[in-house]
C-alpha cells in the first residue's frame, strides 16, 4: 500500500484532507452495492458515525479482486479523494488499490442483516460496537468521561482513586459482592464460621458500593477531590435501570455548604450536556433520529433553564395539591417515586429541579442534620425523562452528632473509625454528590436500557465477554 | 466571615490575587509560632504544596481567640494580602478575622510531630494526604491521570470501560480474586462441587487481571481505544512493587503494527513526563529534595533521549558479552530480570530501551508469531531505576494461528469464543500495550514503595479504610 499514512474517515469527511489528495483508508465494510460498471463500498472505521463511499471502476478491478469485499470484512483502500456527485456526502474516494485484510463470511457473520434488535445485539456485545448505534453510544460515552475529567481538572480538583475492594460495608447503599481467595469447595471454618483470617486480606472483604467515605478523607486534606470509578450492587434487579457493575462520579468539596453543592451540580451537568452538544453532533443527531425524537430538545431544556430549587416539604405540598393521578400516593416522610419527580420537572416547573432537606429517616447517616430535628441537608437533582440523576448532601461535620447517628443506625464504629476521625481532627463543613455515569449516559443518548450504554453489562446471570 | 469568596492558597501565592486585596483563606494549620507581639500561622489548603503565612498582631487578637489554632485545626481567616518581608514567600496575610472551624487536640492528633516514617503514615492513610509528601504524590497522581486522558482524547481514541467482574480467566496474567454472593458459611454444592448456578452471575466469576481482550474488541470496531481502570492480582506478594489492586492503562489500536506501537508508547511516556515537568514543578521539586535527588534528572533523561530499540536476542548477546556480575545468569529463552534491564538502560545504552521479539514461550498466547517459529512481536519498554514500565505486542490476527496457540496452551475455547471471533469476522493487524499506573507513579514521584503512590493500598492482610 506504499508509504502514505492511514487517513481517518472523520478527517476525510470533515474537510481536513484536501480534495484531490491521495488517501489511504482502513476500516470495515458496511455495504457493497453497484451495477455492471461500478461498485460502491461504504467503509466505516469507527472514528465517526458516517461511512465514506469508495467507488471502484469495474474496468480496473476484477470480480476476483472485490470478492472478499463483503459486509464486515476489513479492508485497506487507496485512492483519490474527489468531490462526490451523490447527495449527503461531500466527498468520495476513487479506488486505485485495495487489499482485504480480513475476510468475513457472509453466511456466519451475525451482523450481516440489517435492523437487529437491541436485545439480539446485547448477546453479541463483542460485535455490537461495529453498529451505528453502539458506535455513537460509545463515542458519546468517551466524550462524557473526558468532559468530566476536564471539568474537574480545570477547577483544580484532584482525581482520587478510592478503593474497589473494601473491608467495610458501612454506607449500606446496597447488597455487596464478596471478594475472597478461599477455596469455595472447602471453606476453612473456625468455631463453625468462615475463617476469614485465612483469606487474602485477613478479613471479609467486598466490592465497594461508593467511594464517598474515602472521598471525604481526600477533601479534608486536598480541599476538592472527585472519584470516577466502578461501583457494585449485588441486587437481583432485572430492570432497564440497574446494573451490577456501573461507574460513578463523586465530587467532594471542603468548605462547600449545600448552596455551593447545588451550584456545583448544576454547573457540572450543564457543562457535560453542552460539551455533548458541542462535540458530538453527528452521533446525537443519529440517536435523535433513530430512537428518540425529543433527545436534542431534552438536552437543550437542561442547558437553557436555571434549575428550580426547593425543599422536599414544599414539593410534597405541590404534589398533594396537584390533581395528578399517581400510582404511588405522596406522603411527607416517604421517598418520591420517579412519577412524582417527573411531574415536578416536566409538568409543574418545566425545568430541572433540585429538592433539598429530605426527611432524615430516608437518607444516609452521614448527612448534615437540620435544626428541625427531622430533616437533613440532602439534595437530589431531578431531570426530565429519568427523575433523579444526582444525589448528594452537605455532610455532618460535628463529631458528636455524627457519632450519635452512627449509634442510632447500628453502624459498627470499628468499621469507620477512620471516617469519624476526620470530624475529630480539624473538621470542616463539606459537601458532595454522586452521579451514576450510566444514568447520565441514558439521558445523553436517549437509550432506554442501561445495558445498552456500557460496553459489557453485568446483571443477574450474565457476566459474558 | 462576610460575603467574599474563599481564595485558594495556590492562587494567592501565584500572584493571581493582587497585593492589597482582602482575602479569605480556609485550610488546615500546619504550624503556629511567634513571640509576644505576633503569631505566625502556616496554613495549607491542599491546592499547592506551599503554605501561606498568616500574621496575627497580638494587640488585636487575644490568646483566647488563637487558642484553638493548633497543628491540624481547620480555620477560616480573613485579612489583607501584603508583600512579605520574609524570605522564600512573595506574600503573606495580615489577619483581620479568624474562625476555628474544627479544633484538633494536640494530645491525640497523630500528625502532631514532625518527621513521621512512611511506614507509620501508611497506618494512618486517612490522614496522610495532609502531609507535604502525600499532598505532592496525590496531586501528581491526578496530573498524570488527566494527562493520560488528554493524550488519548487529543488523538481521537475512545475511552472504553472494560468489565471489572469477569467470567473468564483466559489471559492467565496472575492469580485472581473470586467474586460471589454465595453464603460462605454454607456454600451450596452440586455433585460435590460449588454450585455456581446459584451464584449471582450463574457461574464462577473473578476480578479482572487485564482489560486487554475486551479492549481488542473495541479496537476492531472503533479503531483506537484505551482502557484506564482497576485490575487485580491475588498473589501473596509482600513487596515494594506489588499491589493486589492497581490501575492500568491499556491502549489498543487497529492497523498498528509493532513499529507504530513502539512509537505510540514512546510518545505517550514522553508526553506524560513532560506534562509533569510543565505542570507539577513545586511538587516535583519537593520530592526531589526530600526523597530522591536524581528524580528530575531521571525525568529529563526520558524526555531528552530517543528510546533505543532492539530485539531481545541482541540484548541477550550484549548482556552475555558484558563483564557485569549479575545475580541471575542470562540465557536466551529466559525472562530478563530488573538488573539486566537496568544495565541495558543505565550502563550500556544510557537511554530508555525498547526490547522486541521475545521468545514465545515466555509471552502470552495472543502475541503475533514471527516467521522464525521461536519469537513473538512483543515489546517491553525499559526505564532507568525500575526496569520494565510498559509491556505490549502486536496481536496475532490470524484465526488459525491464534487457535492453534490457544490449544497448545490449554486455554478453554468456550471462555474466549468472542475473542476468537474478532479474527473470524474482518480481522486486522492491531497492537497495544499496558502501563501499570502505579509503576508510572513510582517513576514520576521517585517514591520507593508502591503502597505510597495509591491513596488506599490493598495488599496481603490489608484492606483498611
Amino acid at each position: 500500500m506504499g508509504n502514505i499514512q492511514r487517513n481517518k474517515v472523520k478527517d476525510v469527511l470533515s474537510g481536513a484532507v484536501a480534495v484531490g489528495s491521495d488517501v489511504l483508508l482502513k476500516g470495515w465494510v458496511r455495504t457493497k452495492r453497484g451495477n455492471k460498471h461500478v461498485a460502491f463500498i461504504a467503509l466505516n472505521d469507527g472514528s465517526i458515525i458516517h461511512n465514506i463511499q469508495i467507488v471502484a471502476d469495474l474496468q480496473s478491478f476484477s470480480e476476483e479482486q472485490l470478492k472478499g469485499v463483503t459486509t464486515g470484512a476489513c479492508i485497506a483502500a487507496k485512492g483519490k479523494l474527489v468531490a462526490s456527485p451523490a447527495q449527503g456526502q461531500p466527498v468520495e474516494v476513487q479506488l486505485v488499490e485495495i487489499e482485504v485484510l480480513g475476510e468475513c463470511d457472509p453466511e456466519t457473520y451475525p451482523l450481516q442483516k440489517k435492523g437487529h434488535s437491541l436485545e439480539f445485539l446485547r448477546e453479541i456485545a463483542h460485535l455490537r460496537p461495529r453498529t451505528n448505534t453502539f458506535g455513537a453510544v460509545f463515542r458519546l460515552r468517551h466524550a462524557m468521561a473526558f468532559a468530566i475529567h476536564k471539568f474537574y481538572n480545570d477547577r483544580g480538583f484532584v482525581y482520587l482513586h478510592t478503593p474497589i475492594i473494601t473491608g467495610s460495608d458501612a454506607e449500606g447503599a446496597g447488597a455487596m459482592f464478596k471478594v475472597t481467595t478461599l477455596d469455595l469447595n472447602n471453606v476453612p471454618k473456625k468455631d463453625g464460621h468462615v475463617d476469614h483470617e485465612q483469606d487474602f486480606f485477613g478479613k471479609a472483604t467486598n466490592l465497594t458500593v461508593s467511594g464517598q467515605l474515602e472521598g471525604e478523607l481526600g477533601a479534608m486534606a486536598l480541599g476538592e477531590v472527585y472519584t470516577f470509578g466502578p461501583t457494585f450492587r449485588a441486587e437481583n434487579s432485572n430492570t432497564t435501570r440497574h446494573l451490577a457493575e456501573f461507574w460513578m462520579i463523586e465530587p467532594e468539596v471542603a468548605f462547600n455548604e449545600l448552596q455551593e453543592n447545588m451550584d456545583l451540580a448544576e454547573d457540572f451537568l450543564k457543562y457535560l450536556i453542552q460539551y455533548a452538544l458541542d462535540n458530538c453532533a453527528p452521533d446525537l443527531e443519529f440517536l435523535c433520529n433513530q430512537y428518540d425524537k425529543e433527545l436534542l430538545n431534552r438536552l437543550n431544556f437542561v442547558v437553557n433553564n436555571a434549575f428550580q430549587r426547593l425543599p422536599y416539604t414544599e414539593a410534597v405540598e405541590i404534589l398533594k395539591a396537584s390533581k395528578q393521578k399517581f400510582e404511588y400516593k405522596v406522603e411527607w416522610g416517604t421517598d418520591l417515586q420517579s412519577e412524582h419527580e417527573r411531574y415536578l420537572v416536566e409538568k409543574h416547573f418545566e425545568k430541572p429541579v433540585i429538592l433539598t432537606d429530605y426527611p432524615k429517616d430516608i437518607k444516609a447517616f452521614y448527612m448534615k442534620q437540620n435544626a428541625d430535628g427531622k430533616t437533613v441537608r440532602a439534595m437530589d437533582v431531578l431531570f426530565p425523562g429519568i427523575g433523579e440523576i444526582i444525589g448528594g448532601s452537605q455532610r455532618e461535620e460535628s463529631y458528636d452528632k455524627l457519632l450519635t447517628r452512627v449509634k442510632e443506625m447500628g453502624i459498627p464504629e470499628e468499621e469507620i473509625w477512620w471516617y469519624l476521625e476526620t470530624r475529630k481532627f480539624g473538621t470542616a463543613p463539606h459537601s458532595g454528590f454522586g452521579l451514576g455515569f450510566e444514568r447520565l449516559m441514558l439521558f445523553v443518548t436517549g437509550m432506554g436500557n442501561i445495558r445498552d450504554v456500557i460496553p459489557f453489562p453485568r446483571f443477574p446471570k450474565s457476566a459474558d465477554f
